[in-house]
């Protein structure tokens, strides 16, 4: 007998009869002698619809009053899953945030859960019923009601599979596993059985929407084992674990991409300590997220510092630069909002020279300029020109075989 | 300065504007100095909507699952109302049944409140902030979600007020206070200043539909002074309390009248004791309610006894007396669906002879013939054809003055 946590998205609850699917799922599972606790978020829409409400009254929400409304989004979906079980003759119970409870700290719209009372969970369990409870969702030490932010049903679940000592927290996607890289871009993309939580991670934060990062570094953190499945078809997903693929395994796990990025370059800035903080400085201020940097010393003692940013975020940015410009006495601002990064990600890397050369001769033979270049220890990302993606994807997909099973 | 509960129900509440003119008219009073609860009913058409899909997955659905669902309605009010209060810097703060929190039995879908606890409102209403409260909820011991059935959101409003020892609880509705009878009926009804509790509880259990009878039994218990006023125009309402009018009150108040009865006779039964329990226990059994009741004693030693029902449970009694009726030996069973009820309500009767007499009179003179009569202290009421409902109305109005001020 297992106990598992599994966690289903608003798609995958986003009509009556898909939560009765849901509720097949669950049985099959339940009849089979596991113990399930079944985190839910809202019904696809039902969100946007309550923030809309909101919106309409107040441009900006009150943090707390906007907690205590979009909350009732998964409070609704509990009390149908609960139902659609005990219809076929599965007994549960469905539990909020605040009755399980989960308690976070009070930073609306965005809590960290502080601690999960399991007891009545347990109760649940020990008799036999299945525990339905909401994501997204806790309480304060004072009673208010909290949300989690973006991702905040993953986090939930992952939270509650950590405090359980779950064996395997289930997150329910539309999508049937991780891939190798995007079938849409690489329709030779193949489902990875495992990868690791560094490597998820990575992924996720190279663009590979999955999973939200906070669940993987949470998942990672509490080493609760995550599988990623389709609601909609069989299959064994992927888990992502610690545990490494051993001897055999590749390199490369998969190839990452991401089509929002943008650079900007400040070229001749005379070159003293401080600089960077200097062009960065005011970048954070107004909020804006860097994510590469590179920065190369040229002959004449001045820099050349590059930094890529969300493409949202591109004009914002330029101007912000360009009065640092004139500020350092640089010679000028250049920028490029048509590129994309591309990355290979694997904790093969680690172990095995040569990763880094395979990746630029396999572009430089298609003919692909690398604009910049990026690592860290399990993964490396070049920025390349966004008409270049597609191919870069391919070609690196095939160079590290990642159409071949690795199993 | 003045302490008082204000209660919305759903039509009041039913779009973020008249959401946003609730707030209005909560700021106006909260500017005048006054310290405000507020509690509110779901949005109109919305518990509907929740009960809709719980039938869409439970025919019967489970009534604890039931009450986590339909008590999202009265949250996202609450929390809409708040941001409109805050929104036009009326300082504000929402509760649900939970978080006041407001204690009841474990009888789901129709839970009775044991008791309330007053440290988080009166904190709140210390600071000058508005008091928003989730009406029609609550929360057993075991911290389960409870809702308390029809009417809930008023009883809701009289219980905080009682335990608030508020100076008034108004009831904001569609109509502008209590009427001598249904104005659709006779346009000369004219809005009552002031009614007894007892006055308006046998209005309101004879077909007034202004206020729920639990709310009203509960402020007579508590004395709250309840006053009935229209969220949408300007005036000051109906106001309920103990107080009568004094030496120049009228005999009568107001005239109700109750259009879904049927009635049933069962003629011929052999007298002996215990023939009424005989006859009633099995209307009983099927959760039929039985409202008037009279028995005659015919000369050859068998009664004929009758009584009426709601119009939709006429054929089910019909069916089960007639089994009755062949169990006891009767003679027969009819009935008639076609009848309602009429009555006269005023605490003045009570001191006065004669009025049973003017009431016969008066509809007499108009050819109506009375089928049934029933009296109470305060109250007589009468079963007549259902055609001469209107003229049985306007002529007992007349008879008894109540197109004349009374005040």
């Amino acid at each position: 007998m297992a106990l598992y946590v599994y966690k289903f998205g608003g798609t995958s609850v986003g009509s009556t009869e898909r939560i009765q699917a849901v509720a097949e799922k669950v049985k099959v599972s339940h009849d089979a002698g596991n113990q399930l606790v079944v985190v839910v978020s809202a019904m696809s829409g039902e969100t946007n619809r309550l923030i809309a409400l909101a919106k309409d009254i107040q441009s900006q929400p009150s943090a707390r009053e906007l907690d205590v409304l979009v909350s009732t989004g998964e409070q609704v979906t509990i009390a149908l899953l609960a139902m659609a079980l005990e219809e076929i003759n599965c007994p549960a119970r469905s539990y909020t945030g605040n009755q399980v409870k989960i308690l976070t700290d009070d930073s609306y719209t965005k809590a960290r859960i502080l601690s999960i009372d399991e007891a009545n969970m347990r109760k649940d369990l020990a008799e036999g019923k299945v525990v339905v409870v909401a994501g997204f969702q806790g309480v304060d030490e004072n009673g208010n009601i909290t949300t989690l932010g973006r991702g905040g049903s993953d986090t939930t679940g992952v939270a509650l599979a950590a405090a359980l000592k779950a064996d395997e927290c289930h997150i329910y996607t539309d999508v049937d596993g991780v891939y190798t890289t995007d079938p849409r871009v690489e329709p030779k993309a193949r489902r990875l059985d495992k990868i690791t939580f560094e490597e998820m991670l990575e992924m996720a934060s190279l663009g590979s929407k999955v999973l939200q990062i906070r669940s993987v570094e949470f998942a990672g953190k509490y080493n609760v084992p995550l599988r990623v499945l389709s609601s909609f078809k069989e299959g064994a997903g992927t888990l992502i674990t610690y545990e490494e693929s051993g001897m055999e395994s590749a390199l490369i796990s998969g190839i990452a991409f991401n089509r929002d990025e943008a650079k900007l370059t400040i070229n001749g800035v005379p070159d003293k300590p401080g600089v960077a903080s200097k062009i960065l400085g005011p970048i954070a201020e107004a909020n804006i997220e860097v994510d590469m940097i590179v920065q190369n010393i040229a002959d004449d003692d001045t820099t050349d510092f590059t930094f890529t940013v969300h493409r949202n975020d591109y004009q914002k940015a330029k101007t912000i630069l360009e009065k640092t410009c004139t500020e350092l006495g640089a010679r000028k601002v250049t920028g490029d909002d048509t590129i994309v990064k591309v990355s290979i990600v694997g904790v093969g890397m680690r172990s095995h020279a040569g990763i880094a050369s395979t990746m630029f001769d396999a572009l430089a033979k298609e003919g692909i300029n690398i604009k910049m270049i990026s690592t860290s220890e399990i993964k490396i990302s070049v920025v390349v020109d966004e008409k270049y993606l597609e191919l870069a994807v391919r070609t690196l997909h095939k160079a590290f075989e990642l159409d071949q099973s690795n199993s």
